[in-house]
């Protein structure tokens, strides 16, 4: 076992409630002139002790952060890496007008699947790492731009050298060639193609948005859901993005851990995540919004009513190639009028939950030492400097 | 002197129109696998040759992007880098809901009075690199937290080790001291500050915004900047920020190379900058208006109009701590309705007008050889991978 001693932590935001000494506004549990020892004794280093500078223990090695702040490494609930292509174009035609309503999917559906298995590890790794440099340090990955058994599968055992939180999306959209059989199209997913993702996923969703020709009705999204249970995996939804629709409540009927987008709720639907509260969190990914020109989902309101909330990027080529957890920050406080406190725990604690994991999204005796330095004296700073790369995980193995 | 030859361009942005065999959609004179050969012959490398990599010269050096695109790089001609102390608080409260005046200066200025000059150094270094890491290239830095001669004239000595742009603010607002007699502060300003000031300054400026108390009446600027002119200096504006006021008819009676913010114009504003595009280019900061959760200035329709714009980040401690020209981009195509390819412009070729130089802004023989790379192959991912650091400057001696 080797020990390592990260010292010179200016301000350290722990999300720990309990810890002794620190600040406990917004729950952020926060130190300054802390210090954070790690052990390396498995297979991913714990935090082994939490506390102020001066009192810090002996340990093999040091890291020196000199005065920087350290969060906890961003969880990343939300994104599509595996996928292949370029879709610049359509971004700059959307930007001078054109709507988007999930038909998009298909180009990148089509270079994803002529694209070969080391092109496309490739890609997730530059994306990963991309990622890894901006301060994450836990990232979902989900398939859906495969749309047929073979390559839904393989982007998931792609996936899987990443991430263990790896899922199952052949349900993003109809693709091209099932269009006149919706229903079997809904019956390989649930069969078939189910079959040969299940045992590389962890997790099951589906682009339930009546909204939109190319998803999923209430019925077919239940249909994909249950069957995914049934196979031993756990749920989470994209919803009530484009529109108002089924999705929160499905979410929440089914207890699935997150339903993702939220942009248009109804008061039924914050009820709704309110009593769900424990459950079932609305992660949302407002750079889709900025990225899409659209109305920004009340996450002030959402807190003030008392739902459990997460952020992520939902990085993907169509609506939101960005990966920038700090900019989803920013935009949380600028747009949805979060505080910069708020919107921190949303982006680690909040989306660990999302992700049903108690051993991320904080720092902690037991934690994963998963630790983001910014190059600032204070978390203020992710807002305070939008579009700045102030963010990195801190690889304490690098000593 | 020593060549250079950048190679593997995939896509290049030149901003020449007269290139041969550019495609000149949005005056972008864009190539695609092109090549540029640099020569190191002087104060700072210049372009030698610029066409099709299968025509491209012998150099003595080579550098290889390997599939990037390359942009020339980008002109910063707005910002406030030399100050100390942290102002996240500020900035935190701001976003519940506290308004912004101007008056949060005076806590830089007290900050900015008590470091040393090798502090101030350190952190204009620190600003001035974390700029090129993002693909700056040319950064135009003010004074203006000094606000007494000894430390304006401090500011501008510094800066001068940093840019050739170098601009006196000495009328950013009315220091607390001299708040009972502010005829005495623009005395001040308009004599021994002046002629301290003059000798390490291009330009003066003016925070020309009658909507606060802080800063300068119509009056009061046009003795600043009349002033300034007969000492040597060009001149520039703050102006129409917070609300609407004289500084666009000001910086176009006087002939000012930029009127800065333009965030609340008339039409009789806009007439006047149609009537001045040749002289007097509106600078847009965005930025500003994200971080202050500001309406932002109608980008589209000046354009629409006939005005020159360029594109800026006012990095400040105060009312936009970012210093990404990248963010500004995407705030100007999702914010202000410009194309990618107009913000690009604005932000390299409009800025270069803006500070009324020819030899930057653009990439052909006889331009600086002020090239940033992206890390992406094409510019129209600037803004689609909003926050993501894709840009950089590159070091052509580091090959």
């Amino acid at each position: 076992m080797t020990t390592t001693l990260v010292s010179g932590i200016a301000e350290l935001v722990t999300n720990d409630p309990h810890l002794e000494g620190a600040d406990q506004g917004e729950g952020l549990g926060l130190l300054r002139d802390a210090a954070v020892v790690i052990s390396d004794d498995g297979d991913h280093p714990t935090v082994q002790w939490v506390g102020p500078e001066g009192r810090a223990p002996q340990a093999d090695r040091k890291v020196d952060v000199e005065g920087r702040a350290v969060i906890p490494g961003f969880v990343d609930s939300h994104s599509h890496l595996v996928f292949a292509g370029d879709r610049s174009a359509e971004f700059a035609a959307r930007m001078t007008g054109q709507p988007y309503d999930g038909g998009g999917i298909a180009v990148t559906m089509a270079a994803t699947r002529a694209a070969t298995d080391d092109e496309l590890r490739r890609l997730v790794a530059d994306r990963v790492e991309e990622m890894r440099a901006q301060g994450t340090t836990t990232v979902e990955i989900k398939s859906g731009y495969g749309l047929d058994t073979d390559n839904e599968a393989r982007a998931l055992r792609i996936a899987r050298e990443f991430t263990e939180e790896t899922t199952f999306l052949g349900a993003h959209v109809v693709p091209p060639e099932a269009r006149e059989d919706r229903d079997a199209y809904v019956r390989l997913v649930t069969g078939p193609m189910l079959d040969a993702c299940a045992p590389h996923a962890r997790w099951i969703d589906v682009f339930c948005e009546p909204n939109s020709a190319h998803a999923f009705t209430e019925e077919e999204s239940r249909r994909v859901l249950q069957a995914g249970r049934a196979k031993g995996l756990e749920l989470r939804l994209h919803g009530n993005q484009l529109g108002h629709g089924p999705g929160v409540q499905l979410a929440v009927e089914l207890g699935a851990a997150s339903i993702d987008h939220c942009t248009y709720l109804s008061d039924r639907d914050v009820e709704a995540l309110v009593g769900a509260a424990d459950t079932t969190v609305a992660t949302l990914l407002p750079g889709v919004e900025f990225s899409t020109r659209s109305p920004y989902p009340d996450g002030r309101a959402l807190i003030d009513a008392g739902v459990s909330i997460a952020l992520a990027t939902d990085c993907n080529p169509g609506t939101c190639y960005s990966s920038s957890m700090p900019l989803v920050i920013a935009l949380a406080v600028r747009e949805m009028g979060l505080t910069p406190g708020e919107a921190l725990r949303a982006a680690t604690a909040g989306a660990a939950k999302a992700l049903r994991r108690n051993d991320i999204g904080w720092i902690g005796v037991g934690s994963r030492a998963d630790l983001t330095v910014l190059a600032a004296p204070s978390y203020l700073h992710l807002p305070y400097r939008p579009g700045v790369p102030i963010a990195f995980a801190l690889d304490p193995t690098a000593a």
